[in-house]
């Protein structure tokens, strides 16, 4: 209710939009940070007449209709929709089952919602990414009489996400990189759940963000103040080598006339009687959900004024395509989410007589083969680039200056990082944006990396020095839960490959899986080429890499994945040795084998072999899966410990030597 | 090298310590939150004496040596120490497999290490945590005769904390309740690992501390300028009321030619010839580990300093107790870490007709219970008080102005919650920190989180909403994966009560746990005290709650957790009612269940029994371990839903229904 006005003058006034093509590439964005407040944004959609385009691919105008999701990819999601439009039935059904109106704002569910928000200081942080994503379009693909990308980001944040580190983490990025398209709303009410915020949250936060390298600007009459707020907007446009935060003193549940301004307000509803008084008192005389007839014909302008947007762009975009034909082909691309004809040859390939590598290293060779041929790849590191290996050696650093470049400079700044990477990949369907740090501290952007996997977001997460192999940082820096942490969560694909060869085919998947984030997990320490390992078996998360049994029964299983496929392959050698039919499985995604066929899943554990050793440097929570009841485990089930990876190794068991006991054991 | 003037004033000039007791409750704590330096770190314990005590409880001393934990609970760990100081030796073994000098600071193997730091922002956060609990202990314990309680934290922190968020919100949180004896010097020495800050971090970081309400000095000549140092001290320590910034320019690397100030020396060493240079370039002309005999000596006073700093205050400590004897004795127990006699008995206790009840408000009743018996019971809520249900009605809000209070209020700043109580819980043995949020927003707390098991702080995590069935929030608030995710973590308790007997045992386990942090994952929906649970089960993490077979052989097992353990009693009253014989097993802790003896999980689980189902709202990966290969596991592998909690989980099959008909099918 306090940020009806700015919401008001956003959607009515401001913003650049097409209500029936929600997902017109040169839009202004939206992000509602705070998610909660998340009925006036599904209010001003309905006002402005927002409806879902349903197979968009079928207008014949993909560049300009692409959506982040078909519909029949949505059956596993909830029923049906209501209608096409946002109706008043669906504000009716606000947090109902199968509603388009759900607690919180959800891109996948919600047509004009862009990203998904509810979880603090994520929203401020996607829309750093939006921003990002327009100034390095426009400085790649705009020419000096053509502007074909120009579109700001808008965003919405309280008081909740100006207290979670997230949002300074970006916010310290969007002034260091000066995106002055990015325009912030700092509603400021003085109330979070607790009560006033003067309990807890008492620092200058205009002054932070000037320090942040900021433009700011502060309204102090956000309930009433039109014009303040226009002319605050217009001040912010007018900047434009920073963003803006505009800090919005407004009322939380203003025009309540018992409840604004207090905390009771913020998470529950206000209750039939002091939503009559709330009407009394604003002088709103209309039964619920009534939209008055000037006001419904005062906002039906959006519809054809967002057609004409829609089709100038594409006007303009057809000039631009006969002109400037190779740019436009690009773009095309980025907004389409097209791949390049035959893009996967790019990857490079190995033979087990390629040199030993670390598979960060070869995911090195992958980022810039993908570099080369993907017009929407880009990406960067948490201030880790040289032991990540994610520099792209063909383009130089995005940065205030350089914004046409496409190395992401992310500082130490995980979290932000992930979240701006949900903002890139939710901007354009061709958009692939990659991150990285160690794996360990996937617990520093978590929240980030499962908003991508609910709100479908294809950000390849390269998360490098993925065990206790990385030896003597020790403990704080190897992960043991990780993979397991991962394999646990729904619509992600947690990849651990074994070689050059596993490592091409995890870049494959992952960018051939536009409904869903990939996590590489990658080795600090040098790795052979196995024989055996393939693409296809990667496609398939887990195969058979060698074996040398008859009829589908081998006398023990060895499983494995990413650097420990090494040593599973050497103990079969060993057991072979010693008269044992052996065969050893690659396990590189959980996720991609589970959804083989139970035919195939059979093929490689056969039941009726319950002879099986897993081995993985991590805990072995979760191999009960593969290893049944009667088989066994190694792994790591303690923290790890400061020292030379070989010396971790061989004192935690993780040796051929180990696993050739361990299977004689069975 | 660039902090070595920080470093070498700080343990030769300022703090208060004794060598001979690194446990010494009084005295003052150093954090290196840049904790990559740490071979400075190690050289200065090495000068200054240090040793680790290594069983104080025999010393007759217990509140003034007490120290975290003792020797005979480390077999676990690494290999024993080389030796009872930190000897040359020891420093020689940096980042070797079983020295006290690993790569990164770590509390438990290293005397002298308060806490553990190297992921980056961690150390200045649990910085605010120790400086809290002086301020809060001063104004609980001083008198206007005696302070006995008066001490400093320093930390130091460079650019890659500053960049993190978590240090944005530990910092803000530090300048709001104004604790004026925390200095925290930032090494402002422009690189990190990608090279100059320059190309990530740019904001302006004196002003962002002016902001959140921070004391701030520049010193720029880091490198050599002890005075100007000193001089900063010695104003911060005037300053009361806010905490100090010290900004302080140096050099990376300072000292060496070639490669100071590059991101050369930051994670790699030097080099034996740019070592050699090095000493040249310094005149320092001695051999590596050698300790010239003037230097020797000048620090060797440290010894006999700190034993009269300590021997002064165990005699003041002496006085106290005449004089005030219950204080005496809650600090002693703050101290020693030692219970009350019969503490347990405060827990609330329930019947099967207790009314119904959320396991949140349960636990409400368990933490007001704890707050009326346990002197160092402590904590509060990421600004979901009244959701999370934690306020302690006896205590007011810890504050600026009345520290003496116990109820913390850290607003939206999950992370740095989390990680000043770690701070608080390794300040001393006796103080028990809780924190709160939504349990799917632990993502926001991980690194903390995995901070407190790694480090052996005994963190309650209060984590309410545990699963779908908080309702309408919806997906981005309902946990899928979380609780597999700590279950797979090391060293922590992942507890998920089923009822208000559940809730109290897992209460009664957390605090008796000192080593290792626990989670209580609690409904917000309400639930009925079932027939068959017990303190005693949750002790031994899974048990039989109700059983009608003979001879341990039921046709069928019935196993879950929390607010589906009465789903699971349900159905097996429908199934008894068809006459089968059916056991229900309790399942509140896997890791405690883990640790009993091979008979008692036979005979809760025997090998016999397969045809076995589990029902949990949250994700069934990681159940094959209980119900096998021919079992099955009734679950949610995808994302959540914003509808009412019970529409929720009759569309995901979590009813007493749909478990009958699973139970049938085996």
């Amino acid at each position: 209710m306090g940020c009806a006005p700015m919401g008001h003058i956003l959607y009515d006034e401001v913003m650049r939009y097409n209500p029936k093509n929600p997902y017109w590439f040169n839009r202004d964005r939206f992000v509602l940070s705070a998610g909660h407040g998340c009925m006036l944004q599904y209010a001003l959609l309905h006002l402005a007449g927002y409806s879902s385009v349903l197979d968009p691919s079928c207008a014949g105008m993909l560049y300009a209709t692409s959506r982040p999701f078909s519909c029949k990819e949505k059956k596993d999601r909830n029923p049906p929709h209501l209608g096409p439009q946002m109706k008043k039935e669906d504000l009716k059904q606000f947090r109902q089952w199968g509603s388009r109106t759900p607690g919180h704002p959800e891109n996948f569910e919600t047509p004009g919602v862009e990203v998904t928000t509810g979880p603090l200081g994520q929203g401020i942080a996607n829309a750093v990414g939006l921003a990002l994503v327009e100034k390095h379009l426009a400085a790649r693909f705009n020419k000096p009489d053509t502007e074909i990308v120009d579109h700001y980001t808008y965003v919405i944040l309280g008081d909740g996400c100006q207290m979670e580190g997230i949002s300074n983490e970006a916010s310290s990025l969007a002034g260091h990189w000066g995106l002055g398209k990015l325009i912030a709303f700092y509603d400021d009410n003085h109330i979070s759940i607790d009560g006033d915020t003067e309990i807890a949250f008492t620092e200058d936060v205009r002054a932070r963000f000037d320090a942040l390298g900021w433009h700011t600007i502060w309204v102090k009459t956000g309930n009433t103040g039109y014009d303040d707020i226009r002319a605050a907007i217009k001040e912010a446009k007018a900047v434009k080598d920073k963003p803006t935060l505009i800090k919005v003193t407004t009322t939380i549940g203003y025009g309540s006339p018992n409840k604004a301004n207090s905390y009771s307000v913020h998470g529950s509803a206000l209750g039939a009687k002091e939503v009559d008084a709330t009407r009394q008192n604003l002088g709103w005389p209309y039964e619920p959900f009534h939209v008055p007839e000037d006001v419904k014909s005062h906002w039906s302008r959006h519809i054809s004024e967002g057609a004409s947007f829609e089709a100038e762009w594409n006007a303009k975009f057809a000039e631009y395509e006969k002109k400037y034909k190779e740019e436009a082909a690009e773009l095309k691309s980025i907004i389409s989410g097209e791949l390049p004809a035959g893009w996967e040859k790019a990857l490079p390939t190995y033979t087990p007589e390629s040199s030993a590598d670390a598979t960060r290293n070869l995911s090195q060779q992958c980022i810039n083969a993908l570099a080369s041929i993907l017009p929407g790849f880009l990406g960067g590191s948490a201030d880790l680039a040289s032991s990540n290996m994610t520099l792209m050696k063909s383009f130089g650093d995005f940065q205030k200056f350089s914004p046409e470049e496409r190395n992401l400079r992310f500082g130490v700044r995980e979290h932000g990082m992930g979240a701006i990477c949900n903002g890139i990949a939710l901007h354009s369907p061709g958009l692939i944006p990659y991150c990285a740090t160690f794996f360990v501290f996937t617990d520093y952007m978590r929240p980030a990396i499962r908003i991508s996997a609910l709100s479908e977001a294809r950000v390849i997460y390269v998360m490098t020095h993925d065990s206790i192999g990385l030896g003597e940082d020790g403990p704080t820096h190897q992960p043991i839960e990780h993979l397991m942490s991962f394999r646990a969560m729904p619509n992600i694909l947690m990849l651990r490959p074994a070689d050059g060869t596993e490592t091409a085919g995890s870049y494959k998947v992952a960018v051939l899986n536009k409904k869903r984030p990939s996590i590489l997990a990658l080795s600090r320490q040098k790795l052979p080429h196995l024989a055996g390992t393939s693409i296809e078996g990667v496609e398939k998360g887990g195969y058979i890499v060698s074996d040398d049994s008859l009829g589908n029964k081998p006398d023990i299983i060895l499983t494995g994945s990413g650097s420990e496929l090494e040593i599973a392959v050497k103990a079969a050698e060993e057991l072979r040795k010693e008269g044992k039919t052996v065969r050893v499985v690659s396990l590189v995604s959980w996720e991609l084998f589970e959804e083989q066929s139970d035919k195939y899943k059979e093929s490689v554990f056969p039941e009726a072999v319950t002879a099986r050793v897993s081995i993985e440097a991590g805990a072995t929570f979760g191999w009960e899966k593969f290893v049944g009841t009667k088989g066994k485990a190694i792994g790591i089930n303690r923290f790890g410990a400061s020292a030379p990876a070989g010396k971790i190794y061989k004192e935690f068991g993780l040796t051929p030597e180990n696993a050739v006991a361990v299977a004689k054991s069975l």
